[in-house]
Formats: structure tokens, C-alpha cells, sequence
């Protein structure tokens, strides 16, 4: 059997890390080409995983007849032409998220790759691919917290990270907190309630870290839900954790509760000394989610090679994306914002 | 020196604990008196802790010119009438929570309380003398988590407790789920903050119990609030925890974390069966606030004794009620409440 | 009914907190007399608790015929002698342990015991009171554990308590780690299990104070012991633990685990800060004990009152003496240990 | 580059889990031949992984010039023979543990061994490759312990799996618990401490299954052992953990604690319901060490294409099978055993 070439779009932390999965950990796939504008993401490819077909524009990448497959994970605002570029090669495609950023121009990307049905399109929201959370929607399947009445997520990245965020900031759009970073902890809420999101409300507030008012970002946010069932959700995002990663998330229902990664526990080191009883806690979203990286990754290619979609789709994607603009909408008119 | 003698009225759970209290871990107070409507708890204070001053009657049990202090137990439409009773005789008070149900009428009682400076006033925030409360507050107050971004608060009854209450709620008026669960958390965000509420929103599902709805109440509610600094607060209220009686605090500030019992756990022990490893929960709020309780009655004393107010002020009262109220009204409303 | 006229003789900080305990929290007895040779502690007597009828010798204290009972908290080599005169002169004794340093002197002393059935007699095992450890018995005997197999206890006392105990240990006979600190954990033994020890094994460890050496003290020790019907029991004893005071008791059964203070968890709160996610310990045994040493003083009296023998007996005291010896001597001898 | 050819003798669970890695997870290596006298385990090679190349003899697989480097998971009375048969061939070796069942073999397989050093010899001490070992051998190598003092460690499996391991040792020779679990434990006091053992005391209980004492096998066991700098060592092995897997160890030093694996946990996963605050537990070792097993074979390859030794070796092999004969001779006799 052939194996499967990728071209790979983006090569930042995001873009690398998926590059490196490819070589070390998915003998179907092979990293065949790599696009960057930077020169210095050009030499990495080249160095450290031999990619020998190497490209500074996408549509020069994606005529090259040996790829199969495509990785995007270049800057949000070029997802979606990407996307449409790549489907209308015949490509099967993973994106990164968000998959837009633009409501219109996200459902003109959808139908686009609804009508190559036999290309296989995933969207990155590795969480739903990670071990925990797995176990999570199996127990919540099978019924063991009833029916869901309320679902709590929180993301927030480290405070080591504030700095570089700041200045990419300065330079870039991040798209804002909630499009940033609750997208993932949206999508959980779609998943594990099976259910729409209907009306949000969504405040944030900057402390440590007050130059972030002048760029329009936040330092810590909160949301809460309301879902078409009635079942209400809160999440809570942030970029200041003096304690590392904290992605957890909570449900609960009429017959109990679970919590996911309550505690980001690094490993199962305890150590007590002068300061009590201490959990080393996870860093950062490539530690925190390395082996769910992989599993999204041989997802891919597995449906690619069986012929079948994946779990993940551009809807998903769609619905993230509103719920997310409309939290941004409510920070800025401080209202109740209806979703669509 | 004379004990204090004490005249309880309403001998429920709540003035039993507090009845208890006084008998066995006061040595400094006497339990004088027991008023209640209730035959069989008119006898409860007789065979249990040996009352002799037995009264039907609030008005005349504090015509007795031996009781030197009340404590109000009743329903909680009685409270303010009683308060300013007692006031108006020279007795010291203290009320359980909540203050009233009226904010007009609290701000007359509180009008009454102001007008006798010599006479101690103490509200039954029972949580504020906890351990574990007591030593978060230290440690926030010494700066460890720098400046307050967000608070949550969970506030869950046990399961094992719905029955009950259903029948409660059928035949009286518990003032809804965040006027009667809530307060207490209320007065945790603002004594944690030094801030007052500016805004909620509030939100509720109803799934194992939809016969609730017909009586107007709530198996789980949330309501997100801004603080006039802008900070955070999430609160989370039910009725329904499967798993014991769960009161979690979290404190998110730009240094740190802080939880309070991020798990309801009973005790020391961890079990290791075929469930996993079990750590035993707490099932109901004498039992976490045992200590609590005694703490709080040993101040009230203690501030008779040394002539000087407590730290739970009847303003706490007022501004709790005010919001849990602005709480019950988005919720009728389905609106965004700015707090009076 | 009149209270309970207790004398007490030692005022170190074992005294001072059964003291402290009859006068704040039991109504039932009164702190009539003390006894010590310490002027220092004489004062504190006086000044602190009001007791008035002060001497410097036991047996002119128990020559006062007010006195109903005495608690015994001089030094260990004064117990045995105490008890007995104690006995002979009608009183009810409670003892700290161990009950004395001498196998036939103890024999002695139980014999004494023995011939006054009408009085109490009561030795300081208090774990047995603590809330966490009567969980546990209650579901041992339950037999949630099924037949037990092994026994696990540690007991290290805090760092920070080194440096005195080495003043202590140059100047007096501390008895060696195993008397001194693994009595509490050999009583548990026998208590959970119901069995006596057979055959031990110890060995121990200076390394951060090798000036123990000279003294013939331990840093760390650790214990191996084979009960009759083959259980076997671990002992892990210290005075070193930098986390705090570090008391943990496990029991592995053919049917489950159980932990007690698997983590000497101080309270309900976790910090989650630079150094990962951090619960606080407990420092030193009054404050893990604090309840247990209320209990096992109401205990006490109530058994004065109620006319009953307590729960602990002089006999345990003689079989934890029994092994801690063996263990002594295992060390010197570097020998498996008969226990008698 | 060519891939690295590797022959496999025995298919059982832990052959399976090599093979498996070898063709799922190590892109450099190629499951090139197969040995197993078990019909069933050649079917399932062919089957499952598609190996061509299939031997029922050792011997003649070994005379395959295309192999390069041979895993040994037969039965460990086999390992010292088929080590030195392949040594001998030219081929690397990784074998499982033990190295062997008897010293006097051991050592002439060490002879051989060591008479071929541009061999690659590795033996399957696969806990020393888990993140969480290595994790706390880097902090205790950085001194954040101080001196060690004692190491616990725990080794205990699933009672799911004890009826089948009665069958099995009805008709095979375990070993015995010590040498059969143990040396892993064994293996980690050597490492952490850096030091040999000089003396053991073991003994041992059957409870839940008497029959065990027909074939001389034990349920539970427990050894504790003194190392030649006098660090104490405790061990506690078993067949019968009914919540689970539960390999915990301990290291206690004068500067701190440190505990891996303190409770199984499974993954990040808290469920809260009727028993209290759920873990989940790992449940077998397949489970609890899959990314360490994949870690050690990539370290095996590895260190062929790199042309040096791994870190466990040989002599690691041999001294913690003396220890384990040592635990089992002193569990026949009842006494002391002095090692070697």
C-alpha cells in the first residue's frame, strides 16, 4: 500500500506539531510538502524532518500532482480559501481551528465541501480525541449522570505565555478570547449535551495585565449558556494560569457529576515538602494533549484509507464559530446576545 | 460571672443545631428559654436539653426579664418582625439567615439594629467561621492570589434531601432557590471581594424533578454577575447532588488559584474497591459546618461578653437578599438584572 | 450534679492541651488541681486556667480528697508509680503513654488496676477517638475489607520539631523512636486487627542528623512486624518529615484498601500556584489530634459518670510496650525479634 | 536506511505487547520473524501482524541471516539460553525479565554477554522508561530529596487476573511472588538509591485463595530489606488488588517526599455519585505501562542505530534476581537472609 502524502500548511507551534506526528507516529502518512511564508518555518521543514518539496504559496503547493492530503495550519483568517482551494483539488483536507471567521464565508466554505462528499474534511478539535474526555462521553453515553442539566468548561493558558501573546497581539488579530480559545470548550459543550447553543451572556475583565484593554483582548472571560434544551452552560477562558495549563471541564446531571482533569495533574509524581502536598501540573496544550494530537492525526488518515468521514465536521466548526462571535458580541454591547 | 441566659425560637434543624450548641460547647451561655408554635418541638427542648421557659408565643417569651439574648430560628418571614422586637426589649440577636425576605422592610429593621449600638447583631453566615473559609480569607487577604478576577460558587443540596423539600416547598414559600441556597454564597463573593453586585443574569433546568416546576422552583440553577470592579462571579445552585451535600468556593486572582473543598470530602479516609478510589463525601450541612456552627455561636457570645459587633453585619443580610431577589427576577424575567 | 474534680500532674504540651480541654470543653469536669515540678508550668497553671489548688508533689495532691480523677501527663518514667498510687487512693486515672517503660513493672502496675474494677482507668491512645480512624474501624468491622492482610502506619513528626527534640533527647531518655512515637501505631495494629504482634524486624536510618547517632536516637525508622495468624504490619516511624506531621494508617484486605490521612490534608483548601497544585498539611499532632483529644476526654468522663471501663485498657498498653521494646531491641541486636 | 529485522520468541501477553509496539509505534524496526511452540500464538502473528518468517525452534530462527536483533518473551526459565544462543549468533538482544531463575546462570550468561560489547543487550525493566519514573528520577538525581532514607514500593495486581494466574501456576513455575513481581521493585530500589541490598526479611499471607499454600505460591507478601548504606527498603507484592493495578512507590529523603502512582489513577477522569468521589483505577499493566513499553523499544532500536548500551544491563538483571531469591529463601526459612 502507498502511503499517504501530506502537505502541510502553517509550520508555527501548531503547524510543527502535527508535522512531527506525521514522521514519528503515522507510518501510513508521509510528509511529503510543506508551504510557509517565513523563512526560518522553511528551513525547519527542511532540517528537521527532510520535507524536500517545499513551497511559499499555497496554490503552487496544492498543483503538485503526488499530494493526497492537506494539513492547514496557517494564520485563522486564511482557513477558509484554503479550505476551498484544497477541496476544489480533489484534496482531502485537515484544518486547524477556528474554521473561520466569517459566518457567510464559513457556510460558503461548507457547501463547498459538502459537495465533495468523497474528500474526507476534519476540523482540529483534538479534545474530543483525547483519552479522558473519550472515557467521559462513553460514561455520559451510557447514561451514568442522567439526564445533563449544566456543563462547565474552563481554558485557560499559562501566564509563561502572556508575554509572546501580547505581542502577537500587537501585530495580529487573535480574533478575541472566546474565538481564540472557547472554541474548543464550545464545541465540548455541542458534543457532550447533543445540543445548540440559544442565548449568551459574557463578561471579562483585565487586571494583571491592563495594556490588554488597548489591543481589545482579554486576560480572564466568562460565559454562561443557554442551551435550546434549557441545560445551561459556563465556560471561562483565560491566559493568565500561574499554574500552568488548565483546560477542565465539568458536567452534571440528574444521576451525578463528572469532572474532567479537575486538577491539570502533570503526571503521577506527588511531592510533599515545605509547601504541603504538590501535583506537578501541566504546562502547555502540546503537553497537556500530545497523545490526542496523534490520535485526531491517525484519525485522518484512517478515514482517508476507509473511505469514511470523520467524527468532526465543518458544522461543528460553524456552530463554534457563532456561539463564539456572539460572546465577543455581548462583551461588547454588555447584553444578551441570541445565537443567530 | 453569669452565663448569658438565651431564648431560642423556632427549634427546626436549624434551631436545634443552634440549641445543641449552646448546651454542650457553651459553657458561657444557658439555653433559658424555647419559644415554637410546634407541639412536638415545644417538647424536643423540654426532653432534650431540659428547657423550663417554654413560650408559644415570641412577644411574651422576651417579656422574660432573664433572657439576655435571642436566637431567631423561625421561618424566614418571621425574621424582621422578631429582630425588631428583641431590639426594641434591649436584647442581643442573633438571626439565622436570610435577613428578610423585603428589602424595604429589611432596611427598616436594619434602621432599628443602627438604632442600639450597645446591643449585639449577628446574621447566621455560618460559612465565615469555617476553617477552611477562615484560612482562604487569611491567605487572600495576605495577597496570594494578587488581585480577584472570578469567583464560583457551588451551593448543591443532596439528593437524599428532594423529597423533603418538595413537600416543604408545597405547602410554604422557600423564597426560591437562590434566596434560599444562594445567599450564602453571596455573602462569600462579597466578603472574599469587598465588592458589591452590579449586574446578573440567571438561568435554571428543572429534569428530574418537573414537578417542580409547577411550584415555581429550581433542581439546579446558575447565575453569572458582574462586581461594580468588574470582577467575576459565577454561582451555581441545586438541589439535586447525588453525591452528598457539595458548598465549593473558587477564587481566581492574577497570582493564583484558590478552591475550597474542590471535592466534598467527608474525612481522611480513602477507600480502594472495585468503584476506584473512593474518597467519602459529605451529606448535608450539619455535618460540614458541625464546627462551623459552634464557631459562630461561640462569637455571638463572645461579642456579648466583650460588648463589640461581629464581623457578619446586618448590611450583609441586605445586600445578600438584594441580589439573590435581582437573581429571581432574571429569572422570571429571562433578563439581564441590574442590581437596585 | 456535681462536676468532675480532676487533678493533673505535667504541664508540658501534652498537659497543657488535656488541661485546656476540661476547661474549654467539658462542662462536665472541672480542672481542680495541678501538679509540677516546673515553676514555669505551675504559673501557667494559675494564670491561664484559674486552678488554685497547685502542688509540687503527686502524692500531696492526691492526698486532697476533692479530687475524683487524675490525668496523668508527666513524664513517661513517672507513669507506672502515678497510676498506682493514683489506684490506691480511690481516684480514676487517665494516662498518657506509653503506661510505662518497664515489662514487669507495668505487669505490676496492671495487677493494681485490675483490683479496683470501680475505678476508671483510661491510657492516652487517642487516635482511636479521631473521627477519620473511627470511620474506618466502623468499616473494618463492617468488613468492607474482608480479612486483612497487611497493615501500613507511619508516624513522622514535623522537621521543624527536630532541633528541640534533640535538646530533649540529650538531656532525658526519650525511650527511642519506637517507644516514643510507634506505641500510637502498634495500638492501631492490635485494633484493627485484633491480633497480637509475633515476631518484628527494625531498622533505622540517621543521615540529616547524624548527631542522633551519639544519642542513640533515629531520624527514620521502619518496622516489620508478623502478627499471630501470619497479617503483617509496617511501621514507618520519623522525626523528619519536612511536609509537617505525616500520620497515615493503611489496611489492605482480601476484599479492598483503606487509607487513612493517606496526605495529611491540614483542610479543605487547594492552592493552585507556581509550584502546581498544593494542598497545606497539617503541622503537628494537637492540631491533627484536636478533636481526638476533646473525644477522648468526654470519653474519660463520661465513663466516670456512666460507670463503664473505656474502650483502650492498660493491657493495650502493655502489648504496644511489649513490641515497641522488641523493636529497640531489634535495632541493637540487628536480630529478628520473639515478641515475649 | 534499512529497517531493523527483529525475531520474537514467545507470543503470550507479553510478547504480543513487544510485537505489537514494533509494528504500530517504531518506524524503524520490522517484525521480521516469529518463534512460539503454541499453535495459537503462530496463527496469531501471521493474523495479526502479518509475519512471514515463523519457527517453532529458537534455534533455527536464530540461523535466519536477516535477523538483526531477537526480543525474548518465552517462559523465564528459558531467558539465560536463548540470551547466550543469540548472543553468540551476533544479534542484539532484548530480553524480558528475569534475565534468569538460577545466580550460577546468570553469571556465565553475564560472561557472554559482556564478551560482546558491540552488542546491543537490553533487559525489560520497562517502569524505568514511564514519565512519571522519569519524571521523579530527575528530581531525586537534582537532590530535591536530600539523602534518601527509605523507598516503598508497591506491586500488587488485579485480583481479575488471580484465577487465571492459579491455573497457570498450577501447571508452570512462577518463581514465586518475589521473583516473579519483585524484581521490578527491586530493580527500582537499585536505581534510586543507587546501592545494592544487603540483607531482606519477606514474609507472607493467603486469606482470600488458601489454595495458593498447595502450590507455594502467595497471595500477598511484604519484605523489607536494609541497602549496604543502611537506606531501608520496604516491598509489598500481591495478587489480589480488587480495585485494580497498583504499582506505587515511595522515596523518602531528608529534604522531602515523593510518591508515583500514590493511587492508580486511570486517567483525568472524577465522577461523583452515590459512593463519594470517584478515581478510576488502572487496570492491568498493559494499561498502566503502554506508552513505557513503546518508550523502552524505541530506546532498544535506538541504541542499535546508535550504537551504544542502554541503561539497564545485565548486572541489573542479576542483583535484583539475588534479592528476589534472597525474599523467597527467607520466606522458607523464616529468618534473616544476608545477600550473596
Amino acid at each position: 500500500m502507498n502511503k499517504i502524502n501530506i502537505g502541510i500548511v502553517g509550520l508555527g507551534r501548531m503547524g510543527q506539531t502535527h508535522a512531527r506526528n506525521i514522521v514519528v507516529n503515522i507510518p501510513e502518512a508521509n510528509l511529503y510538502a510543506a508551504c510557509s511564508v517565513a523563512e526560518i518555518e522553511f528551513e525547519y521543514a527542511k532540517r528537521e524532518f527532510g520535507v524536500k518539496e517545499l513551497y511559499q504559496n499555497f496554490e503552487e503547493m496544492i498543483e503538485n500532482p503526488n499530494i493526497d492530503a492537506v494539513i492547514i495550519a496557517s494564520p485563522s483568517g486564511f482557513h477558509t480559501e484554503q479550505i476551498r482551494l484544497a477541496m476544489e483539488k480533489g484534496l482531502h483536507v485537515f484544518s486547524e481551528k477556528p474554521i473561520g471567521l466569517d459566518i457567510e464565508d464559513i457556510k460558503e466554505t461548507i457547501k463547498i465541501i459538502d459537495s465533495h462528499p468523497n474528500q474526507i474534511f476534519q476540523l482540529g478539535f483534538m479534545r474530543r480525541y483525547d483519552e479522558s474526555y473519550q472515557y467521559a462521553k462513553k460514561l455520559v453515553d451510557e447514561g451514568i449522570l442522567g439526564e445533563l442539566t449544566l456543563i462547565r468548561c474552563y481554558g485557560i493558558d499559562p501566564s509563561t505565555e502572556l508575554e509572546s501573546f501580547v505581542k502577537f497581539a500587537t501585530s495580529s488579530n487573535s480574533g478575541g478570547l472566546f474565538s481564540d480559545m472557547s472554541v474548543h470548550d464550545i464545541d465540548l459543550v455541542r458534543w457532550f449535551s447533543g445540543q445548540e447553543i440559544k442565548r449568551v451572556w459574557a463578561l471579562g475583565k483585565n487586571a494583571a495585565y491592563p495594556e490588554l484593554d488597548e489591543l481589545g483582548e482579554l486576560e480572564t472571560g466568562a460565559a454562561m449558556m443557554q442551551l435550546k434544551d434549557e441545560t445551561m452552560a459556563i465556560l471561562v477562558a483565560g491566559r493568565n494560569a500561574v499554574h500552568g495549563y488548565h483546560v477542565e471541564t465539568e458536567l452534571i446531571g440528574t444521576k451525578g457529576m463528572l469532572r474532567i482533569a479537575q486538577q491539570p495533574e502533570k503526571n503521577l509524581v506527588t511531592i510533599f515538602n515545605e509547601q504541603g502536598i504538590v501535583r506537578p501540573t501541566t504546562q502547555n496544550f502540546p503537553e497537556r494533549f500530545r497523545e490526542a494530537f496523534i490520535r485526531e492525526m491517525k484519525e485522518f488518515v484512517s478515514c482517508i484509507i476507509d473511505g469514511r468521514q470523520p467524527n468532526v465536521t465543518a458544522n461543528d466548526g460553524l456552530q463554534s464559530t457563532k456561539v463564539a462571535l456572539a460572546c465577543q458580541k455581548s462583551i461588547k454591547t454588555k447584553q444578551l446576545i441570541d445565537v443567530e
